[in-house]
């Protein structure tokens, strides 16, 4: 049940950075050999991890993918040594996740990177919601974040080891959205835990940060949260960068926050979106579908308004 | 146990706003007679709230107070033509709650305004922290705020009647802040909430809005937030306006959100601090301490930095 | 051409706040006796101040309001003990702020209340934008704010006397937003300059704080920033309360933020829009479009890709 | 004067970020050809670039540096085919940016880099600054910034080129502080500028965002802004990485906005300061100076309080 392992060719997410320029009075030190990251997709690291890269696959199949038992069971994915080790989790449970880290400890040592990805959402108007859906995703979301954060923080206290945090949350987290209210909430939660914790446990060497996605393309995303499909072509339409973004993208930005060339931000938050936050909030930016012909017709009008 | 009434003086909160100027196409009807607050103290309504008036005291007693048992039993007070009617609710039980609205709306009708108040926290090193402390305050301060809400909420658009919601959260709840971590994960989890509530629910006529307020002078405060008083000349010291809050202050304000005044305030969020957190944040204020004779040196340093 | 004074039947706004509680240990004295108000319509203090209450009509003339020459006028309308003083200033031009705010000091004695609304924004394409035209806005919005704003605290400094300072901005200056490139940078200076002073001159007894207003149903109103009136119908849409703000409300707002009962209010920034900032800026507030019956089926949807 | 050209070794800052995968859809080409960088070192180009690579040297001599006539000259430097050409303007004045640019264009291409650099800050109580020194740094900051970005998108938009322009502001643009006031409000104006251009450019196959550092380890640095050196401990005592930042770790994240790896970052903002941000602004940070034994002491009476 536990502890499959499984070799892979290598961790181009990491060496995607190239060792240009050495970090100054870096704590952490610069091989990481332990990453632990929690996923609501069971079978991301014994299936996908080996077949090629680290946070590539990883973010492939993060975030709303159809998942039989997503709602049940969570993995905690250890890769080390290019090698996976699959721990199952319930990541609502602080037993269960006291195991899965004591178990990762054991297998692959301390890790020096911990992703907290697992996490649970879908639409709905906020008066069907029942108490019990605020807290299937709150739960994921927030305690489950929670509970994984602070278990392995004691860990590393205790041995004296710094790691970098990395918590996947969404545009929505900072502005709140109507429609996936558990989800904003609790996203909005994890973003202040991490900005906690990067102010009193960086002293450990510890370091926390946020990466807030837009909208990703991945085969089948989007099941809960656009079941009929007719949101995405709305979004990538208001989108400046005119599409959806890629698992790449995150990808090597999740590799980014999480390499030594990251060793000094911390308590950061970034929107990675194409500009869809930025284009929704402004009030004016409705104004991009007015035609040259008519800009030419209003500046006429307001020229005359100013007087004179 | 449930339903004592208690006769006392007047809504002075509410006349604190004079009928000076009519507020145009408000959907919210401009006589509140149904006033629903949520509290840690379970004595508030029917101790204190009579012997003077309503805001005043509900803050008089809010947050961080001791309480012989607020980690275990929270109620609902309804303020009702000038009456006060207490309910004993657990906010962190849907079944608790769903009664305490239904008995509310039985004996007072919908609520015209609703204050998410009740809370808890305490200091601690967050690597001291077990899972079961962390529920302790998130699941009164987040679950209990949407279960209150949703139910609430729920029974106004059933009866196709609006409100004014506020929720009570804390300077610390955007920037994060160690120490106080389940409660700043909690009520940032509030503050997306009321902005998403915000959008989604506006067009059934609810307002959602909250207060983020610094330190509130009150007796017996800060018994789980600053044992020993060693904490409390510091914060005065970093407070520009050179002092902590009081009930008064805050109740103001809280009238102000919760009046047909603000009935086109909806989903804003506002700090009361004395500029507590601006002072904190901003990297350079700690030049406050330079003397006038420090800075006739160090502007002559910088000129000839200039050049020329 | 200086110094017209009227009488006018009274400070109406600030009795709009009753002295129903005491402000404790405030540094500012509770008589307000003089208000300092830029603004870009130079006969707002001569002509509709007396005739009605005081910042009712100041905002009622506020912002975008044709007028023949706002772009090279500004008046400090001065209020004081009932009367009003008008003075002709270039908010630009440090000189001019220098004279005004020494006839100020001179007729009423030091501002208790210095409110800084003086403004010029049109919508355009920012690559139709000339350095002129940059200039024409910024000059106004930040200098001019700027000017006057260090002109009167190191008057109040020297007289050791606190003051309220309000800024007046707008939603999209957090947010920024695409054909309103100046004034939105512009507008984002002035709420740095603002939480900048509110922790530097708190010590003083200032106190510095913002209104960031959505749209305003005022006559004429849009004239530089909806001339063909298209504009009005799409925003009074994605406004949770439904319809535009009225004067009467910004001026109580106003009116809380000058007064003494918000003497602890600093460094504070409130959204006064009715929703229409956290409508717009949440990813999924489109959903508001989808009818009871396709979230029926949505529903549905849903349940069935979460498995089992 | 002008148009010197050097050999250099290699676009290191952009070889940093391997072929590792494919970006898809991205309207920007792969191949940066040219960067235009603005500097208030006037001799950055000439004398340092060459020697070793590009975004590490225009950084290492970023920010605060002591130069003869930073407060009269910029250059752009412009960076093509593993040339450097630098051009000298003045950036508050449109004439010589539009020459500038009109050069850059002609000598090396359309840039497909902009990086917004140019800047001036000094401290100094805000009752200290004249009319004179508030314009001397919004000038340089917001209007340098704004002249530079609107003249190249002009070309860029009329030759129907994308690019990817990066603004350099600092932590404190957005909480505001005291003593730094024309830098904050500058600084805030460009963040708004560019969120403001993501959303509206976007189209164009422009990108906008943001890095805020904090304080940079430099040689030199501080001159200005900590000029007897006291300041600087303090810093990096409540900076919780525990240390300043290097001059190789923020080009490193620059470089990471300017490639194409970025592609669909836009309108993004990222703090890079090792934590001081989080740190100051979080209330109860301070706390990290009580002892194990005094927590365990408090943690007791914290215990009394809840009741039991």
């Amino acid at each position: 049940q536990k502890g499959e392992k499984t070799n892979f060719s290598g961790f181009f997410y990491l060496s995607v950075f190239q060792p240009w320029a050495k970090c100054a009075a870096s704590r952490q030190q610069c091989t990481t050999s332990c990453i632990l990251l929690t996923s609501s997709k069971s079978d991301v690291a014994t299936k996908y991890l080996p077949r090629e890269s680290g946070l590539y696959n990883w973010w492939r199949y993060w975030a709303w993918q159809r998942d039989d038992n997503s709602f049940v069971q969570f993995r905690c994915q250890v890769c080390y040594s290019k090698q996976v080790h699959a721990i199952q989790c319930d990541v609502r449970d602080p037993a269960s996740v006291k195991n899965a880290v004591a178990e990762t400890i054991q297998v692959a040592g301390h890790p020096d990177v911990v992703i907290n990805n697992a996490a649970g959402n879908f639409i709905s108007p906020s008066e069907r919601l029942s108490a019990n859906a605020w807290k299937t995703i709150t739960d994921i979301v927030l305690n489950g974040t929670a509970f994984v954060t602070l278990e392995v923080g004691k860990e590393l206290i205790k041995a004296q080891k710094g790691a970098a945090f990395l918590a996947i949350t969404t545009i929505y987290a900072e502005s709140g959205s109507g429609f996936v209210l558990p989800s904003a909430s609790a996203k909005a939660g994890v973003e202040a835990m991490s900005k906690s914790l990067a102010a009193e446990w960086g002293r450990y060497g510890m370091r926390f940060n946020v990466i807030q996605p837009g909208p990703i393309k991945t085969k089948g995303a989007f099941s809960r949260l656009d079941p009929t499909g007719a949101f995405e072509k709305k979004m990538i339409e208001r989108i400046p960068c005119g599409r959806l973004g890629t698992v790449e993208e995150i990808a090597n930005l999740a590799a980014y926050f999480c390499s030594d060339y990251a060793s000094w931000v911390n308590g950061a938050v970034i929107r990675m979106d194409g500009g869809e936050f930025v284009s929704m909030a402004g009030e004016f930016n409705d104004l991009k579908r007015v035609t040259k012909e008519q800009w030419d017709m209003m500046e006429a009008m307001i020229r005359k308004t100013k007087g004179s």
